[in-house]
């Protein structure tokens, strides 16, 4: 889980001072983990006052197949954007706190332009 | 430019009540566009006081070579997040007031989760 968590743990605002290079590799991570549209879907569902939500809801939310979401879901999750939690056969996934303050301050360059 | 401006013009919140079809592409090219660590550098540059930059001084600050960092300017300046400027020989780069604020509103998840 620790590994899992790096990506977001580390970086910093895009309008940082400067930033290293292991800091321009994680935000490339972050923001890669969110360029495909069924993973955009996928925080958009969570981020619905209903979360968490089961891996089995997203497949017919999404009109993929269960590994295909199965994917998408471990992509999010080892970025760290997302929560996993086992129930029994299902896991059930929510935003995670802390990534989703994360993802707001490195996106946010309002007042340092333009 | 119309075509340039449509993904970061489109994008809803991630927390948007539901998005189109439409809406998750262009979200997801917009976190697509920022996926990659020169261009990540590049937006951090341009985050700084000192931008509008000139084309010629991001390859030594990236040290990649011309015809990779205009292929970098390109992709960012297509999504909408960066504005161009030509002055004689050089084109001068910074970052579009409208996207930077559309990029933070559409990462900002806060207040609607955990």
């Amino acid at each position: 889980m620790t590994k899992a968590l790096t990506p977001i743990a580390c970086c910093q605002p895009l309008a940082a001072p400067s930033l290293s290079e292991e800091e321009l590799e994680s935000t490339a991570a972050l923001f890669k983990a969110l360029s495909d549209p069924a993973r955009v879907k996928i925080m958009n569902l969570l981020a619905q006052p209903r979360a968490p939500v089961c891996a089995c809801e997203f497949e017919p939310a999404l009109g993929l197949s269960q590994p295909t979401v199965s994917h998408h879901l471990k992509k999010l999750t080892e970025v760290g954007l997302l929560e996993r939690e086992q129930r029994g056969k299902w896991a059930y996934f929510s935003l995670k706190r802390d990534a989703v303050d994360k993802l707001a301050s490195v996106a946010d360059l309002k007042g340092v332009c333009c």
